[in-house]
C-alpha cells in the first residue's frame, strides 16, 4: 500500500483540519493547506509534532515517508490537484456553503469532497441550487490517533464514490462507518450531546462538579465504552437472559424522570464562570500541550492494550499493521520487521526509550520472521509452533525520543528441532542493543519437542545458509 | 493492610450482588450471602470464577488469602456478624424495604448498611417510621474489576459512618466518589439514560445498528473516556483559549434539536424485537460466559495500560499496589516481590503463561529489590539510577492459567558500580524460569556510569552477603 503520490487539500486548519493534515502527512500523503486565520501556522506545527511523537507508536510497521507538506494562499491552489479534499471550516452555514462553493469550482471533477461538520447534513452543506455530490466524514478529536469516521453522502454523490472514500480512508488507518440515512449531528455527537446536556444540569444544580463528573466516567463506563459499546455491554449485563431481558428489566426508568430530558440548561455566565472555574481547580496544573501529552501517550497505551487482546480498535490496528507490511518481507534478507518512530509513550523522563519497548519490538521480529518462513497462525492452528527457551540480551547503547529505531533478524543456525535467532535494535548506523534467542519447535498443547515437518525445515535451512553470510551490524 | 478478620453480608446475589461478593472475597473478607433464588449459587459460582480469572492479573502484589465463603438461609444468619451488609436485592421499593427492615433488625448497631440501588435514593430507601443510617453505595458492573463507587448517604448516616464505608471500600480497591446531595439515580446512571435513551430512538428510527452504535462508541469517545471524562476532553477540545471558548462555541447547539430529548422512545415489542435481533446478529457469536471472559481481559488490559501511564485508574491501581506492597519488604531476605494468580490475559490459546508475562513480573521485581536497597523514586529524582546492560532468561518449564506466580530476587554480587541480580519465577517448588540481570549506576540524563553513594554501597552490599548464604530453588 502506498499513499506516495497521493494529494489533499485542507480547507481550514484548526484542531479537526490540522488534526486531519496530520494523519494523512504521516501516512505517506502530500497535504496541500489553506487557512488564512492568523496564527494558524504555528498550531497546525503543534498538532503535528503531537502526531509525530503519538501516532507511530500505534503501529508495529514502519509508516511510509512523511508527505509534503505546502501552505497555500487560495482555495484554488490548495485543491486544484488534490485526490482528496477536507473541509473543515467553522462550523456556520454562510462560512461552509462559501468553501463549498469555492472547493467545486477549482477541484478535479474526480477529486472526493468531505467535509468535518459535526452538526449539518449533507443535503444542508451543499449550496442552494448545486447539487455538489459531497459526502460528510466527521472524525474525532484528536484526528491523528482516533480512527473513528461518520461517513454520510449527500443523495447525488454516487456509490462508487463512497465506496473509493472508505478505501482511501481506510489506506491512512480510519475506521468508517457509514450512515443508512442523514440526520442532523449523525449518531456520535447526538449520543455525547444528550450526555452533555445532563452533565451540564448536574454541574449547574450542585449534585457534582466537572472533576467528579469526569471520575464517575472514567472510573466506570468510560473503560468499558473502550472495548465494547452500549448494546453489548448491556447484552452482558442481562446475563444468560439476553438482551430481551434486559429491555424488559430496565425499561420502566425510562419513563422515570432520571435525566432532565425534557429541558435545556441555560448557558448563561454564571453556568459559564462555575465550569471554568472548577475545571481550572481539576485540570489547571496542566497546560493543553501537556494534557494533549498524556492524552495521546494514554490513547496510544489503551488501543495497543487492546492489539495485545486482538479485539475492537485493538483488532482494527492489527490488520492495518498487516496490510502495510504485506509485500515487504523477503524470507532470505535480513528480516527488517520494524523501523519504528520511538514514541514519547516509550521513554523515561529522561527522554531514553525504556528496554521493555526494545523488548517488543523484538517480539514483533520474532513473529514476523516466524510467519515469514511459514510457522504463521494457520500453522500454529495445526496444534504446532516455536518455543523460546534462551534469551540473551545485551544493551550497548541507548536511543532517545524521537529517534527511528530498526530491528533486524537473522537465522544463524538450526540444530535438530531448535533455531537460533539474533535480532539487533539499530539506531542510523549504530547497534544499540542485541538480542538473541533460542526457539524450539514443540507440540503446543504439551511444550514437547516436535519434529519439524520438511517444508518449515527447509526454509529454515535456507534463511540460515544466506543469513550467517551477511555482516554483523556490529 | 489486613483484612483477614472482616466479614461481609450480601444480600441478592444476582449479577451486581455476586459481583460484591467475589470482590469481598479475594481481597480476604469472609463473604455470608442470602440469596433465596433459583440456580443463584452456579450463577455466583461462575461470576466468582470469572474474577479469580481476571481480578489479580490488575495487582502486582499478591492479594491476602480469599475469606470464606458460606451461604445463608436468612437475612438475620448473614448480617448478625457483619462488619459491611451490602444490599442488591431487585429495583422495587417494596421488596427493598422489606429486605432493609429486616437487615436493620439483625444486624449489629455499628455495621455499614449499603445498598447497590441504581435508582433510588437514600430517602427512599429507608422503610417510612425508620431513618435507617444507610449509605447507597451504587456500583458498575462488573463489580470486581471496575473500583467506582457512588456513595450516598442517608441524611441520619453519621460522616464517622461515611468515612468509615470511605476506607472499608478502599481496602477492597474501590474509589469512592461521595455524593453532596442526593439524587434519583446519582449520577452515573442519569449520563447513561440520557445517552440510551438518544440510542434507542437511533435505533428505532433505523439511522444505526447496535453494532454501528456500539462501533462509533468504542473507536472514538469511548477510548477518550477510559482515561479522561468529558470536561477534561472538552477543555483539551477548546484548546488554548481555554473552557469558556469551548463552551461558548457550542453553546448554540444546546438549542438546536440534536438529540430527541423531549420525547421518550416507548420500548414496545416492536422495538425490543428489533434491539434482540440486531445484538444477536452483533454478538450472538460468543455465549454470555464468552463475552464476559473478553470483556474482563479487555478491562483488565487496559487498565494496566493505563498503570502504565501512571494516570486515572492505573494511578489508583498503582497505589492501591504500594499500600499492599507495605509492609511486607526486608531487604536481607530474598525479596518476594510477587505473588501473583496469572490471570488469562496473560496466556495463550494453549492457557499457558506468555513469556511477555515472566519478564514484566521480573521487571517489577527488580523495581521493587531497588526501591527496597534505596534507590526509590526519590533517589532517582536526585538524577541517578540503575541501568540494566545484560539479561539472560533460561525458561526449563511452563506455567498455565490460575496457577500461582512467585518471582524470588537475589543481589548476587556487586563489582565496582555494578550489580548483579538472579530473579526466579517459581510455581509450588517449580523453578519455572530464570532471569539474571546486570545492572550499572548511572547518571540518568546521560547514561554515564556514576559512583555509588556510601548508604546505596553499603546496603547493597549487605544485601548481597546475605542472599549469597540462601540456597538457590532449583
Amino acid at each position: 500500500m502506498t499513499n506516495s503520490s497521493r494529494t489533499v487539500a485542507i480547507i481550514g486548519a484548526g484542531v479537526i483540519g490540522g488534526g486531519w493534515a496530520a494523519r494523512f502527512l504521516l501516512h505517506g500523503w502530500d497535504v496541500r493547506i489553506f487557512d488564512p486565520g492568523a496564527d494558524v501556522e504555528r498550531q497546525a506545527d503543534e498538532i503535528l509534532d503531537n502526531a509525530r511523537r503519538s501516532l507511530p507508536g500505534l503501529y508495529d510497521v514502519p509508516l511510509p515517508d512523511e508527505g509534503e507538506l505546502s501552505w497555500c494562499d487560495s482555495i484554488a491552489s490548495a485543491v486544484e490537484a488534490a485526490d482528496w479534499i477536507q473541509e473543515s471550516v467553522p462550523e456556520r452555514l454562510d462560512a461552509k456553503h462559501a468553501a463549498i462553493r469555492a472547493i467545486h469550482a477549482a477541484s478535479r471533477p474526480d477529486a472526493i469532497l468531505a467535509s468535518s461538520t459535526s452538526g449539518f447534513r449533507p443535503s444542508e452543506l451543499s449550496p442552494a441550487g448545486d447539487d455538489v455530490p459531497l459526502v460528510v466524514a466527521h472524525p474525532y478529536n484528536p484526528v491523528y490517533l482516533l480512527p473513528l469516521v461518520e461517513l454520510v453522502p449527500h443523495a447525488k454523490t454516487a456509490t462508487a464514490v463512497v465506496e473509493r472514500a472508505e478505501i482511501l480512508l481506510s489506506s491512512v488507518g480510519m475506521k468508517s462507518v457509514r450512515l443508512k440515512k442523514e440526520i442532523d449531528a449523525h449518531i456520535g455527537d447526538r449520543l455525547l450531546e444528550s450526555l452533555w446536556r445532563e452533565a451540564l444540569w448536574l454541574v449547574k444544580d450542585d449534585y457534582a462538579t466537572t472533576a467528579e463528573i469526569d471520575d464517575i466516567i472514567r472510573f466506570s463506563f468510560g473503560i468499558r465504552w473502550a472495548q465494547m459499546g452500549l448494546f453489548e455491554t448491556y447484552r452482558i449485563a442481562g446475563g444468560e437472559a439476553g438482551m430481551k431481558h434486559f429491555i424488559a428489566q430496565f425499561a420502566p426508568a425510562l419513563g422515570w424522570p432520571w435525566s432532565r430530558l425534557t429541558d435545556v440548561p441555560e448557558l448563561d455566565d454564571d453556568l459559564t464562570e462555575k465550569i471554568a472555574a472548577q475545571s481550572d481547580e481539576q485540570s489547571g496544573r496542566y497546560s493543553i500541550r501537556e494534557l494533549e501529552g498524556k492524552r495521546d501517550a494514554n490513547l496510544v497505551a489503551l488501543m495497543r492494550a487492546l492489539k495485545g487482546q486482538r479485539w475492537g480498535v485493538g483488532e482494527f490496528l492489527n490488520r492495518f499493521d498487516r496490510n502495510l507490511a504485506q509485500s515487504e518481507t523477503d524470507v532470505v534478507e535480513p528480516i527488517v520487521s520494524f523501523e519504528v518512530v520511538a514514541p514519547s509513550s516509550w521513554c523515561d523522563p529522561h527522554g531514553f526509550v525504556l528496554e521493555t519497548a526494545y523488548r517488543h519490538l523484538v517480539d514483533q521480529a520474532l513473529d514476523k520472521f516466524l510467519t515469514t518462513v511459514g510457522c504463521d497462525d494457520d500453522y500454529q492452528r495445526t496444534g504446532f509452533g516455536f518455543w523460546v527457551t534462551d534469551t540473551t540480551i545485551r544493551r550497548t547503547d541507548d536511543a532517545r525520543v524521537g529517534k527511528t529505531l530498526r530491528v533486524v533478524s537473522r537465522a544463524i543456525e538450526r540444530v535438530d528441532q531448535k533455531i537460533h535467532v539474533v535480532c539487533e535494535i539499530v539506531v542510523g548506523a549504530r547497534v544499540i542493543a542485541t538480542d538473541e534467542r533460542s526457539l524450539a519447535h514443540v507440540h503446543l498443547a504439551t511444550r514437547e519437542i516436535a519434529e519439524l515437518p520438511d517444508t518449515l525445515r527447509l526454509t529454515l535451512d535456507a534463511a540460515v545458509r544466506r543469513h550467517r553470510r551477511l555482516p554483523r551490524g556490529d
